[in-house]
């Protein structure tokens, strides 16, 4: 990537609903939040109808409504964050579950990762073939087995073995996606909007807990048994209690070689940053590598953040104040905030 | 584990080579440095004979020397782990190739992950069955992919279609290992060492560049399609120049959990924390949560730390000054340094 780019990239969207100087206090816990994306790439304005806005818009707020509905219930933001991602993997809009995207050999290998800050408890798997809901079977890594992550046969196996919904291959196919995979292909290289897009959210819960969780299909026309960021607990997925919670989307070998889930909540424990700031010096240090995307985070306090350099995310947040989501960066419009 | 088990280990065998306060003024860039580790566990000098011992010291020098060689001649820090890492893959005393522990299946899932310090360029594979040495795998995917990351049969198949050495399954199995699985399989619990056992190093070179590679047959009896740290850049295994490189073995899924490796360099990064305090807070991290097992560091001056919490650790270094070699903790003996 040119110089010129990555400086381009830098200045772009850096959107940051945290406040930058943390009280002094924290504010009491009867209060909860949570946060999702759709995944962050070239994701214009000239590129979507206004009825594909609309309906993207839509797709967000029933996931922030489904995690929304545990978290005023007081239910726990692991159960919160789980909620908020299903929905996502079954709509053929995201880049997860149903409507992922195809690999180099024209199948599907889907990742997912889950982490609960209380004990800092971890599931991930990686390559699933046939598991119709990747975040569930990440969650059953985290309870039901000793280890925190799977791959491969082992991981469709592992979730069969303890019942989950298993499905044919081509469930997560769709033609939008056999047609992108196909222009990939026969033009030998990718847009950005085609290394990218996965889902992801965010919560913190009534009792202060936080926890993420992350799920995608990979990259288009990724390699068979690539592994990108999106199951690695540490890249693409982390949270501690009374530190933050991150769930990214984007290039995801930068994110693995930046570790940047952890970074950023390294930068909030080790430096007292917010997390307006130490996601963007993380995603600085992404594009200084040569890559792009973005991350949600949220603090101990519940103050949160999305912070991208690429052109836009799908994204939103669900508090007692109401709905809000947004799909373009602020140098493409500053108004699609949805309440 | 009970608390006051965990109070032991975090009590036990912290070695650290490196001086807790930096010099004003990093050294010139005259030396180099190359430290290994064999795994860390419950590693007594009552389980060894007299010979095992003797045996286990010149299977780390000659690791060393062969990394050693490479430095002491102007080569890359990146060439010298390889180095380092490759005849203790062949060696039949180390988990990790001929010799690694069997999976639950009775077969052989190998992992294993290298990072170049310079650009932070990574490559990580998990569950090869079939390539004789899984950290060429690595090198290969950071240097001939255009990910970093492949596990299960796509690793290796990208493993093959670049020419790597393959073997049959059975190439890694030895009677030792054998026993071990039948034991665990029929008693249905692992002991420490069971756990645990992997091979790594790091190094500095020459040109102040650091590099870092981790190599495994992971835990014994492990469930099919487990990855454990050792092929998860982050935690197993991280280099960035002008910070540190760290290797580390031990109970996995903890390892995963904390993110050691970028959390070590963290706190290098962010702190200016020596690598014995920083390596030593972290494993504390991982001990807190219930896990054991060591790290070996080394920083941008090229002082270095061995840290376990687990009561040995085969390990060593190599430099102009020569090669140091030591098997148990301190508290079972301080008199193994062999000069």
């Amino acid at each position: 990537m040119s110089q010129i780019m990555r400086a381009v990239m830098c200045c772009l969207a850096i959107v940051a609903c945290s406040s930058s100087v943390p009280p002094a206090e924290p504010p009491a816990r009867s209060d909860w939040r949570l946060v999702i994306h759709g995944g962050a790439g070239v994701i214009l304005r000239a590129d979507l109808s206004a009825e594909e806005e609309v309906q993207y818009h839509a797709a967000l707020r029933r996931a922030l409504q489904a995690g929304g509905d545990i978290l005023a219930s007081g239910g726990s933001a692991l159960d919160a964050v789980q909620a908020a991602v299903l929905p996502m993997e079954d709509d053929p809009r995201f880049n997860a579950g149903h409507g992922a995207v195809f690999t180099a050999d024209l199948g599907h290998e889907l990742d997912a990762s889950i982490m609960d800050g209380r004990g800092r408890d971890a599931g991930a798997v990686a390559g699933l073939t046939r598991v119709r809901n990747p975040i569930l079977a990440a969650r059953a890594v985290m309870e039901q087995s000793e280890h925190v992550m799977f791959a491969g046969s082992g991981a469709d196996r592992f979730a069969e073995s303890v019942g989950l919904d298993m499905v044919d291959n081509d469930y997560f196919s769709t033609d939008r996606r056999r047609a992108s995979v196909q222009g990939v292909l026969d033009r030998r290289e990718r847009s950005s909007a085609e290394k990218a897009g996965t889902v992801g959210a965010v919560a913190i819960d009534r009792d202060g807990n936080l926890a993420a969780a992350t799920s995608t299909g990979g990259m288009t026309a990724k390699a068979a048994g690539r592994i990108g960021d999106a199951p690695l607990i540490g890249a693409a997925t982390y949270a501690q209690n009374g530190i933050c919670a991150v769930s990214s989307t984007g290039h995801g070998e930068y994110f693995i070689r930046v570790g940047v889930a952890r970074a950023i909540c390294a930068r909030r424990e080790l430096k007292g940053e917010s997390l307006q700031v130490a996601a963007t010096r993380v995603l600085d240090d992404v594009a200084d590598l040569g890559g792009d995307g973005g991350v949600i985070a949220i603090d101990e306090t519940g103050r949160y953040a999305f912070v991208f350099n690429s052109p836009g995310m799908y994204r939103g947040k669900i508090d007692q104040d109401g709905v809000e989501t947004a799909i373009f960066g602020p140098n493409n419009s500053a108004t699609e905030i949805a309440q």
